[in-house]
């Protein structure tokens, strides 16, 4: 019997789509880089499902892709034409909030933003956040251990999830659901699979921390001279402000080329740095005077030149407009959003040395810098006019030696997938590699779960 | 050769201790449960000693037993007669403190006090921080995943560390000494290492990560009516303290207990709970008028019953000497200190039960229960006058099964040595153990690596 048929017999025709019937979305995620849709699309409606799946196509020696929300960037969730996709999206909803241990229990295949709003409904903050919210899931979110823009306060994806429920690839349902912001017994089972895009097991469901929700946030918009002045605004920043939630830069470049886009002019020229600050709200009184008072303080000590207070949610959305960088998107397809680590005091040197060298090679370049840098997190927005299918490839060459030079990390946010599976020799020592695979090899030892995805 | 003649050729004499020149110390951790001296201590000063050492035991499937500063309670450095040790001691020293990335790089063998000074007299907290500080070790720190009091502001000691460097079984040396606070490359290796006290490698090096140094601390203590009014409480001073560093619960017998024996009284009347209260202050204006500003609400509210805020940092250790229940000392040899984790809204019903569970088994039992409770985290006091040496055993019994009804962990952070082992059952599924072992064989082939520690 085929692995199709016996999926099909065991599951069902409503869960196992082939043909016709297997949609353009399952091609490839938001890096436009998948070629080929699957043989199969299944579609699991609840855990039992997606385990008797994996134990079929374990069976088979069938190679298994997970698909989520399809928003990563990295390739991680292209299948190939030999492929049998999984899609989490029937799997979704949220199973419990417990307001005592501050907690949500909830499925793999729930968009990050339904999350995001029980959450509040509840009153509370789930801390993970990131542009995609409206159609990534959080079982996409835990798989690549999501960054976003506010980890300074609150951490990563991986900092947020107290229990896991994942299913191996033999089909074993391996449940750890924990509550407990402490549990050591045994080894952290969470972490091997939070950040294995898949290639481990699938997640099918999690115990998210949640957060005291905030009164209300502060905003703040500033203009600097230099990369060295960002790092001191940085540091005073993460000392006085005891609700400091975002703490992020944007080079010369980036900076104009988003306001104008936006037709904005914060100050009177355009600064070397610029930088917005945020502080989440405890709706106390005297924050907005003390935040000023900061501000202020760091303006005479010529630390920063200029800064402007949000006085209303729609001032600081004006600020978050430009960093978010939608004007971007008319550099498109030839814009390649770079996403790199890099120790925070050496972030500067390398966006120049990284920034000479693109420029040499590519002179019409349009090369910027801007990131979560208090979370040691730079991006490169690139982009070329008519730029040539290898293009992409060419930058990879230049910028990721220099990344391995710095001892940066060639993803601080996006992941491996395969568009950067061939370069992760430059952040990862064989040593590393090594263990890698042993792990792969101990979890998955059929080789089905997501192939060539990170590891070759 | 024997495995000894093969260790002193390679690393000498200084470095292999035998017969008369194994110290007392290396017998048992601060459990006092080990019985045996090992057949040899190797102390070596680099990490090329450490896996030399490992290739050569792993060569002669010679067992190994990494101890620390011994200060573990679970017995999990406890060695047996036919172990080597492997004492990390002369391992020790600050490597680098990168100010602007707000990093510590430091040798697994420094004391975690030499470490914490280390980061203050550099204008930073090292946020790991637990009682046995003096003595334990940043390398049996993150061994065991360290917990402490003030968990619930900075994390566990695996939210602290940026990066890590082990050696593996066969001698291999896995550097992973990130920097970065976002790191998307590949599997997060530090997880897998951090918590599975040394058996899956040997922590030689760490990267930890470094916070701002606060200005001071605000410290009030509580009374209270019900565990009920405990919770809302924490939750009320965690929408309203940003800088909420610790949050301490102690039942009555507990609070009384400690009062009477440092002959203090800080309430007219016993209350049946008390509520440490700790915010970190940033030295700003109006912190103190905030604090108490909070308190007096929660007073006018009924929440609490009374409440004093430390005018002194002598006040405040006053309050923190009872908290650490010092006092309790005169209790041993009787004394057994349970760890368990449970969630926050079912502690004090959980306690309630134990309670009454305990003292029909032992009618003269001193029990009291303690805790971090913002951190899920509860603590048992409990001691019987001539207890026999089973008795550890009987209270384990009685304890255990009944975290396993409320869906509780068996530890906290003390972790699972060899002393919780039999009882792992009890808060982790047949799957999850079956991944352990996994993990464990592909890590650690021959087993060599503190055998018959977590896992049997």
């Amino acid at each position: 019997m085929s692995v199709i048929e016996d999926l099909t017999r065991s599951l069902g025709e409503a869960v196992v789509l082939t043909g016709d019937r297997i949609a353009e979305r399952h091609r490839s995620d938001a890096s436009l880089t998948g070629r080929s849709l699957p043989k199969a699309v299944l579609r699991p409606a609840s855990v039992a499902e997606v385990a008797a799946a994996l134990r079929i196509c374990d069976g088979h020696r069938q190679s298994v892709v997970p698909q989520g929300g399809m928003t990563g960037l990295a390739g991680g969730a292209n299948p190939a034409a030999c492929d049998i996709v999984i899609s989490m999206e029937r799997l979704s909803g949220i199973e419990e909030i417990d307001a005592a241990a501050a907690t949500m229990t909830v499925l793999a295949g729930t968009p990050l933003e339904v999350a995001q709003r029980a959450a509040e409904d509840a009153g509370f903050l789930l801390p993970i956040d990131l542009g995609a919210r409206g159609s990534c899931q959080i079982g996409g979110n835990l798989a690549t251990n999501a960054g976003g823009i506010r980890v300074i306060r609150n951490g990563v994806a991986r900092d947020n999830v107290l229990g896991i429920e994942v299913v191996l690839a033999d089909g074993t349902v391996v449940s750890s659901l924990n509550k407990m912001i402490k549990n050591n017994t045994g080894y952290d089972l969470r972490q091997f699979f939070i950040g294995s895009e898949g290639t481990l097991g699938i997640i099918t469901r999690a115990v998210l921390r949640l957060r005291p929700l905030p009164a209300g946030r502060l905003t703040a918009l500033c203009a600097l001279d230099s990369y060295a002045d960002v790092v001191a605004l940085l540091k005073r920043a993460q000392r006085a402000l005891s609700g400091l939630s975002a703490f992020e830069a944007m080079w010369e470049s980036y900076f104009r080329f988003n306001c104008e886009a936006e037709g904005r002019q914060f100050f009177e020229t355009s600064p070397a740095f610029a930088a917005i600050i945020e502080q989440d709200s405890r709706g106390q009184d005297g924050e907005r005077e003390q935040f000023e008072a900061f501000l202020g303080q760091a303006l005479e000590d010529g630390l920063i030149g200029d800064a402007l207070v949000a006085q209303s949610e729609k001032e600081a959305q004006a600020f978050w407009r430009v960093r978010e960088g939608h004007a971007m998107d008319r550099l498109l397809p030839s814009l390649v959003n770079l996403d790199l680590s890099l120790p925070i005091g050496d972030i500067g040197r390398f966006a120049e040395e990284c920034g000479r060298a693109l420029s040499a090679r590519f002179p019409p370049a349009h090369v910027s810098f801007f990131g979560h840098v208090g979370d040691s997190n730079l991006h490169i927005a690139f982009s070329v006019p008519d730029a040539a299918q290898e293009t992409a490839h060419q930058v990879d060459a230049i910028v990721y030696p220099l990344v391995a030079a710095y001892d940066g990390s060639i993803s601080a946010e996006h992941g491996i997938g395969t568009l950067k599976r061939d370069f992760l020799d430059h952040s990862r020592s064989e040593a590393e590699l090594d263990v890698m695979r042993r792990i792969k090899h101990a979890l998955d030892p059929n080789g089905i779960l997501n192939p060539g995805k990170v590891l070759r």
